[in-house]
């Protein structure tokens, strides 16, 4: 299945979501407001890919399901992060309010929740409840950990496996388990995923790092939000003790100027060590695609990471 | 099955909803916490009521999915409505932030999610995932209506029915369906359940319009969020000119004295005519318990019935 095959599919995906009009005109409003704005869809894309090994019914209901799962998580993290832009728009929180932020993320995943009962696949809803259930830990364990800049490796792993590799996990595992029966194939597929999805959450955070305007995003807006990420934590391992107690002070009062904290991060490595990191995981997620027994498949799965290491926005 | 039996279940249900222990310090913290206080639990209640004409093997998992499902509600009420007291106690969003409201309340949703998929039966998870995003509706549309004075009864009655009625009607549906077969025994329970639940919210909204400390609630509350409840909308309808600009005053900026106003909705019949609607859902839910043909169940329903019309919290 060529690569302009599953954008066209995606296309598809988009529809259905859309098709879902709310008699109440609010909640229709806010609805078609957040699907108006066009997200990457990459978890969506990946459920379509390791589903694409057979044309099963179900294929763009539950490509659907796993972009309604992640949008819900969104709108539920512009609330938590008070985050007034996402995808170049104003947040549901900053157009309406926190509460109709907190009210339509519950209605999105519960939409979601509607869906995936109508495909009625056990194994489906049960990694689909599991990964939803983690991506909420993840988000927990990340809010325990503002303003601690004496966070573990494990725990920024852990925190970037279960915010956003677990999502990419599931969307893989429950598409190929859709369309496959053969173990090794789900596994192949959930384990790249699940790479891929630590190294985009890598980048993610390289990119809150750079200036670039093409991000779309503010710059330093993790920092701002006393949330340590992997080029603050590698900085601050390699601070004197001066330096640490200048990086705190950043991270604490959430005030920074831009070119001397990027100098500094710089200077201490954080951003080549993170750097490495990504491309550690970009390196596992090549060697789980090549593992893959469908050509079609680990092509686009290499696309899929070499496009997650080399994103600029 | 005796009320005693019940009430014995009941803590069995308890039981089993603390015993979810979560490595995550912070995580097991707040869920202890939020299940610490002791709610009424008669969502939960009516599940093992209409469950008890079977002894099935999942019937206290089912009636602890309800408890929790209502509970990520309450969580979720809290950060959308600003409140600071929960059963007598300082809500999440007060003694945390409103972010950890979001994300725990995702985390106990998904936590009912993940049971429910255990059980696995079919047509209870359409039921439980169908009720769950009516409860967001009822939420949003009651967001929208903020500060309304000129609402509709039909959407007063809406929003009672899917914010509190539609659990209700799900708990004893979903009790039912996974105890019996008998399809009117199920049509029965749920056309029951869902009158109790209106009466329900009719007598909350009642509760919070009287002075009583023995609710634990703050009095007025829904009037100082700027929420047109039962008593008001009555009011409003039998108010001269004057008197509704007064009300209206009131709605809006949410300041309020509160004898001055207490005698102005009882003037105006928003009391008496409210606590009319509770005895017309009242016999409504009489009427349907009397129909089941089950005695155990219909007495308990009927001293169910009997408790929402009495309550003083």
């Amino acid at each position: 299945m060529k690569n302009i095959c599953i954008n066209q599919e995606l296309k598809f995906v988009e529809k259905l979501i859309k098709n879902d009009i709310n008699a109440e005109k609010t909640i229709s409003g806010l609805y078609k407001y957040i699907f108006k704005s066009k997200g990457k869809k990459i978890r969506a894309r990946l459920s379509l890919i390791s589903s694409s090994t057979k044309k099963h019914k179900d294929r763009f209901k539950l490509a659907s399901i796993i972009e309604l799962l992640h949008t819900a998580t969104l709108v539920h993290d512009d609330v938590v992060d008070n985050s007034s832009i996402r995808r170049g728009k104003k947040s549901v929180n900053t157009e309406w309010s926190n509460s109709h932020g907190v009210l339509i993320g519950d209605y999105i995943y519960s939409k979601a929740f509607i869906l995936m009962v109508e495909i009625g696949n056990k194994d489906i809803l049960k990694e689909l409840a599991s990964a939803t259930n983690d991506i909420s830990q993840g988000e927990l364990i990340q809010l325990d950990a503002i303003k601690n800049e004496e966070i573990s490796l494990n725990k920024l792993k852990k925190i970037s496996y279960f915010k956003t590799g677990r999502l990419f996990e599931a969307a893989a595992k429950t598409g190929a388990m859709l369309s496959s029966s053969n173990k090794s194939y789900i596994k192949g597929v959930s384990e790249y995923a699940k790479n891929l999805g630590i190294l985009f959450q890598i980048t993610d955070d390289l990119l809150d790092y750079s200036d670039s305007s093409d991000t779309g995003k503010p710059s330093y807006q993790d920092l701002k939000e006393g949330k340590v990420t992997y080029p603050f934590y590698y900085a601050y391992k390699n601070a004197s003790k001066e330096e640490k107690s200048r990086l705190k002070n950043i991270l604490v009062t959430k005030k920074l100027n831009k070119s001397s904290t990027n100098k500094l991060i710089s200077r201490l490595n954080g951003i080549k060590e993170t750097e490495k990191l990504a491309e550690k995981y970009y390196i596992q997620s090549i060697r789980c695609a090549k593992s893959i027994n469908k050509l079609s498949v680990m092509q686009e799965m290499i696309e899929l990471s070499d496009m997650a290491l080399k994103r600029k926005k």
